[in-house]
């Protein structure tokens, strides 16, 4: 069991972009249009929680290297009445690229709405039959060397 | 934006499972099976990350409350010629239940698995055309009072 | 040095509230009212930072217990034209007392501000001299013993 | 809301240092300048505070970039009969400044001095009539390009 | 791979201490004792080291269980002319036992002494021959139930 | 009290080997080898944490600088009848050496061998009258300039 090696790989510029969506009932997102959700304002809340998150992949996933992240910019949006869609990019000068810390800021981001929004999708017995996190992928993938 | 105050809660015992997957590549998920991926046990990995991240889940999700967990148990297994899926049921006695970090623990111990065999899922341009997180949700969630 | 051994003390409701200001340039101030601030909802994100660094208190100040915090609420607010106050209250139901998690609540919202503000706070050569954080103090602290 | 994108920006050396006071009652202080604080030693963990709170910045503060701190230096000292001061300063070679740093090591080293003297600050009540953080500011900042 | 599951079992109070040693040149300890250390007051800061890190058990060994610690005290002290020790005592009203808190806490004060003396150790060719730590253990742990 | 200013020191490759072992009773390191550890894999779960702990030294170590590790392996083995090893080699390119996150590495990873294996350690009394950690230290350490 082992992290990769990446002493002696080159330093460059990397670029990752992940996304992925959640299914709330349709009363839950126009809820979330109109503001209406009393623990506040979704789209600022999943988007910090997924820059913070990105910063601390190195923590969650046991073989990730820690990087100098230059920028993480997260995107949360109504995709349609029923689905609310996350998207993160990430960006380092560093040694390896940055997939894994654009899909800890997706998920992340989309576990905050579903925390935010509990109350309105749990039906009377407390269980949650329509909430489902899906297709959490990563759209792009770069890497430019020597131009840093 | 406001957590909500559960001070006057009772405690209770609480559970929650919840569950999720991954589409890798069928060669992949052979490898699994096999003992083929380089970076190690792939299985374990992924249920100590899964177990771990559950324990940060107030650090992660904004408004949640930092509970005293009492369990964590992250299955994952391979489910057909192409998915790997997780599944975890976390356990406490507290004054608010544990469903996202029972989601908390799915997702990581997935983005784990990810992360393990991003070499095998890469094409040749460095995309990642197959993979992909689905499907995650809730099982179940349960409170008993008065049972502790 | 030791932390205090509070082993035998009685569980209680506990509560505090913490408050303190930040002084900006009136301009930067009329920015955050109008929702002008290039870096996003000020408001939300020093709530969410005060929010989150509560959690973190016994990790941050070395002689501080670990409490299952039941509650955290972080207002802010434009108090003048150039002032922006936090101000924070803390729950638990523990053995000893939250008003350092008040303060840390409130400390980090108010430099999320700052934090979030600097490019309209900075002078020509780089330099603050306006921005300042001041009167972080303890409102109330309250217990109340065998009522939870 | 959004990280600034710092990934073209040239790494440099940074430098900054920041301030701030706390004050509390004059027996207090004569307590700590006498050694008779039943936690401890308040300089040396007050300083400690501060530095390791450096390090945790970009946890903190949700829009900062991870920064490779080379030297965080904390002082803390008294300055007159009712106010002990903390000066930290903060040095990195990177592409962003460490203003932030200096000031979260400044606010958490100014906390934790309140943390050991909370006993000896309370009144009989259990308030805290006098105890107050103050002037939290930033004196200097610098960048020093290509000479690292 | 799980962790133990204690839903069921009954808090109790519960306490542990653990100790180990670190050998050191006679010269460091010389240093040690005449406050000769260039990086600071070796046993402060070893012994809040320790306190920090037991509060981080949970996060440092993956099976642990999150727990809120009561006390945590740590002793650090010249043994002999060549030897420092670190005494570690940990309390907790708790479902499960807290020797790894206690055993965590002495390693890092342990390490926390390398680190603060690394510069008068290294020998010419920045080796350690004989720097050491040893004898970590479990000199003593209690359960009391019904007691608290 | 004061970190080491690294701001002017040149990057370059640095390696560290570290080692320690932990003694068991035969019975359990029989087990060991044989699988038979309720709690599960004791090698894996133990490379993981030490892994994850190297890091974590900046946050452990109060004077210790972060570093973006480029490596980090951890070995655990076992080395006769009733003796654990683990031996962790950490790289970075970076102003400061990695022999403390090698050290912690290797505390971490037998501190897991402990946790894991505890009820099988313990005595009637619930003590551990065999189980200690012994001989950790620094195997070897290296700088290369200019290769990287």
């Amino acid at each position: 069991m082992s992290m990769v090696d990446v002493s002696r790989k080159p330093e460059a510029f990397r670029e990752a972009t992940a996304t992925g969506s959640i299914c709330l009932r349709k009363t839950t997102v126009k809820r979330i249009k109109e503001g209406e959700i009393e623990k506040g304002d979704v789209f600022t809340v999943a988007k910090i929680a997924g820059i913070s998150a990105a910063k601390k992949t190195s923590e969650l996933l046991p073989l990730c290297h820690p990087l100098p992240l230059t920028n993480v910019d997260v995107q949360v949006k109504v995709k349609d009445e029923s689905t609310i869609t996350a998207e993160a990019t990430v960006k380092t000068i560093a040694k390896t690229g940055v997939e894994m810390e654009a899909l800890v800021a997706v998920s992340t981001a989309l576990l905050t709405v579903w925390d935010m929004t509990k109350q309105y999708e749990k039906d009377e017995a407390g269980q949650y039959p329509h909430t489902v996190i899906e297709e959490i992928h990563v759209i792009h993938k770069e890497k430019q060397e020597g131009k840093h």
